[in-house]
This record gives structure tokens, C-alpha cells and sequence, in this order.
């Protein structure tokens, strides 16, 4: 690419991410923002209380494969320059999940009356970016290709726990070829920000998974009789730590609707 | 380590690889290689007459991961000084195969009276290096732990062939659990010259192999029950090539007895 190409690719994903954002926040946008401005890092939410915030930040530090932070907010700060100029955290999230005692009571658009200033957000990296590097080194992603949800599974991986947060971590599955596995891992592995390489590869029994075809969330993905299952830490293993913990007020993106941020995920892989 | 640490580590290494091919070349050390001077890179050793070097380099290049070049030398030079100043191809070598017409002739300890001013060396790299890399990186090596020499089967992964060189590729498989296997598909990666990433890993009847208890060459290694199978290229892939090739003289060394050379395994990663 030109130098005038580079930035024009760039100018219009920021344009796209910028639009995107202005019908969120309308709340005209709600459904998963899967492929949409694609090439930037789109985000898992975490919002705690600044009370609840040190011990789920400290979490995030001893499991960052599951959990890798990409930013977190000061106490009632509803904004995040360092993703995005125009970013509120309050209306920037097509759906939001809210946790009262650890246990799901709604889902909606806007969380403004929500807020507080002691609200702390987190933002977690996404495996949306891996997939969209996955894609440019040529390989086929089953779930995108099907139009559907990645497979994801409780696994008996257990966390490292920090006080009131512990869990097993959740897992997503895609199959590949056995050399095509070889390079996700390699691909993969450049971005640490968005749950890194795999942690588990080829046998699902190893790790306390007895039924690929039925996964506790999302939806079922074939896999072929010459592929094996390949095991990515998944950005839902917080969700669990949440509801273990039982914090009295928490809010989450509701899972596939993530915040489209400005940064290029280009811009958060190593190498 | 200090700069000072740093310098005579390599010091170490280096003298330990000239007393050993001293030893080599007066005929007092013909064993495998395997474990000695570990830190420096060893190489896989062809030699051929010049009018047939050119088929063989390009065989090579059209198969680098099985044939990782290192060092090809002018027709008729027996020195590599770019591998180790003191280095002589004719001796230096513990026990070298003689090809005829692409059949295995003889084993003997010195080429020197086969030696003329047609002859030219290729040196390609070798699985040692990164078997090195694994261990520093805290795997263990199955072959390795039990004294043995590396399980290798011939694959239904063709080469690539070039005019006469032809043939399917040899691997050789190392057990690991699905976590090791993910690391080490990490660590190989940054070893091109040694075979870099494995080619295959966890299906061994994808690529032709029906028992891994009977490998064609090298010895039996047990995979266990929550382990899978990791395959890299192998450096007698050439050897089969030659078989097929049938040149008048080939000169290859013994597998797992290989040339030492003053080259750090550091030296040739990438990254």
C-alpha cells in the first residue's frame, strides 16, 4: 500500500467506527457489531464500583490471557480518549447486561441513569481482532463463515482467583486443518491484547469438555473429520468471576455486542 | 548473565566444539552428537558433485523447511570457515554415508580419499538446535529423557521435487501435552534454519501414518494418554531424495551424527 492508501484504510475504519457509534448511541444500532469495522479492536465491558474495582483489576493482572486490559477508567469518568475522542461508555455499547448480586436482572441500550461517580470501567481485548488476523493469513473461520456465534465452553481450566473473583475460564472453539492450527497459533500469539494463542489444543476431554456440539454459550460449530478443535481463552471468563463474586451492581456488554474502538488492532500486536 | 558471563559461556562453547571435532577428526569420537556442545547449531551434511549440486540447491529452495540451508561451499572446497574457521568437511564429520547410484554403500569415519575438486558441500540445519531452544524454554523432550534417538516416519507430505530430487517429506514426532505442544509450536517458530514451526501435529493418519510404535527410522518413543504427537520436517528428507535421485556419489553423514559447528543456535533465530 501507498503511504496515501495506509491512511485512507485508516481515515475510513475511523469514519466507519465513528457512524457506527452515532447509531449506538441513538439506539438504533443493538445487534452484534461481529465484522463491523473490521481491522479496529472492539472491547468486552466490565463497569464495577470503584469498592469492587481494585480486586477485579487485580484479576484481570494475575489472568491477562482471559483478561487482557486494554484501558480502564477513574472513578466516574464515563469517558475514554485513549480508544476513541468521542467515546461514552454510558451510550457507546449496543446492549448492555445488568448484574445486581451477581445474577442477570436486565439487558438494555443506555446505562446514563445508571451511572455514578463511582463507576470504574474496564475494557478487556476481544477475539473479534484475532479472528480478523486470522482471516488476512488466509484461513476460513467456520462461525464467520456460518454466520453464527463462536462455540464457547465452560472448561476446567481453573483461573488464578483474587479475593472475591474465581471461575474456570470459558473457552472458544474453532476448527482447523492440523497445519492451518500451526499458523492461528503463530498468528495469534502476535496479539497478546486479544486473548494471545491458544491455550488448549485437540482435545476437548483434557480440559473437561465432554460434548463439542454442545456448548454453554453461543452456538454449535461443526468440526471436520480431518480438523482438530483449537481452544482460545474467551472474554465471558470475567462474566463468571462476576457472578461468582457477587458484586451488588455490575454492568457488561451483552456478549458479540462489543464497544468499536478507534485503535487499529495492528496497533496492540507485538512483533 | 554479565557481558563477562555472556562471553565466556560462548568461549566454553566454542572450545568444547573444536576438542570435539579434534577428537572427531583423529577417529577417536564416532558416536552421536546429540547433547554435545549444546548451544551451538549442528548440521545435516550432503555432499555432491557439482553436476548435480545445482538440482540440489534448488530442491532446497523449493523446500525449506524440510532442507533449511545453512552453508553451501564452491566446488572442490573441503573448508567452511563461515561455520568454524577450523572446520574440514572431509574429517570432521563422525561417521559419513556413502550413496552409489542412490544406494547406501558404506560407512566409514574419513572421506578424504573420496574427496576432488568436483565435490561440494551443503549443510543444512538440524532439529538439535531447536530441540535446545525446548529445553530452555522448560519441555522436556520425551526421546531425549529416555536416551533414545528421535522417532521418524516417512509422511505422505510430498516436497516439492526439482528435475531429479524427489520425494515425500520425513518427520520426526516429539509427545507433548496440548499446552506444551501450543509453546513449542511458539519456540520452533523462531528457528527457521532448524526446521522452524512443526508441519503436522495431533493426526497422525492425516499425513500417512498408521503406528507411531513403528517408526521407519530412529527409535520408539510412547506418546501418553494426554499427550498429542507434534511433527516437524526432518533433516532426512534430503536423504530420501538422493535415494530417489540416484546420483553416481552422494556423501551424507549418519543420522544423529552430525557436523558441530561455531554457530550459536542464537545466532540463526529470527525475532
Amino acid at each position: 500500500m501507498t503511504r496515501q492508501a495506509i491512511s485512507s484504510y485508516k481515515q475510513e475504519l475511523l469514519d466507519t467506527a465513528r457512524t457506527l457509534r452515532q447509531q449506538i448511541r441513538a439506539g438504533e444500532f443493538t445487534s452484534t457489531t461481529s465484522g463491523l469495522a473490521s481491522g479496529l479492536m472492539q472491547g468486552n465491558i466490565v463497569i464495577l464500583t470503584a469498592d469492587w474495582a481494585q480486586d477485579f483489576l487485580h484479576f484481570c493482572q494475575l489472568n491477562p490471557v482471559s483478561c487482557p486490559l486494554i484501558a480502564m477508567s477513574r472513578p466516574g469518568e464515563p469517558l475514554l480518549p485513549e480508544l476513541g475522542k468521542d467515546i461514552d461508555i454510558r451510550s457507546d455499547v449496543p446492549e448492555y447486561n445488568l448484574f445486581v448480586d451477581g445474577e442477570l436482572t436486565q439487558t438494555r441500550t443506555d446505562i446514563a441513569d445508571l451511572w455514578n461517580d463511582q463507576m470504574v470501567t474496564f475494557v478487556l481485548g476481544c477475539s473479534f481482532s484475532f479472528e480478523e488476523a486470522l482471516q488476512r493469513a488466509g484461513l476460513a473461520i467456520r462461525n464467520i463463515d456460518l454466520g453464527r456465534n463462536v462455540s464457547m465452553y465452560d472448561s476446567s481450566l481453573a483461573t488464578t482467583p483474587s479475593s472475591r473473583f474465581h471461575g474456570n475460564t470459558v473457552v472458544t472453539m474453532r476448527p482447523f486443518s492440523p497445519a492451518d492450527a500451526i499458523r492461528a497459533i503463530q498468528v495469534t500469539t502476535r496479539l497478546p491484547k486479544a486473548h494471545g494463542a491458544p491455550v488448549h489444543i485437540g482435545r476437548p476431554d483434557l480440559i473437561g469438555i465432554d460434548d463439542l456440539a454442545t456448548p454453554q454459550y453461543g452456538d454449535s460449530v461443526p468440526v471436520h473429520d480431518d480438523e482438530i478443535p483449537v481452544f482460545w481463552a474467551c472474554g465471558v471468563t470475567p462474566q463468571v468471576a462476576i457472578r461468582n463474586a457477587k458484586p451488588p451492581i455490575c454492568i457488561t456488554h451483552v456478549p458479540g455486542k462489543m464497544l468499536v474502538t478507534d485503535k487499529l488492532n495492528d496497533e496492540l500486536a507485538i512483533l
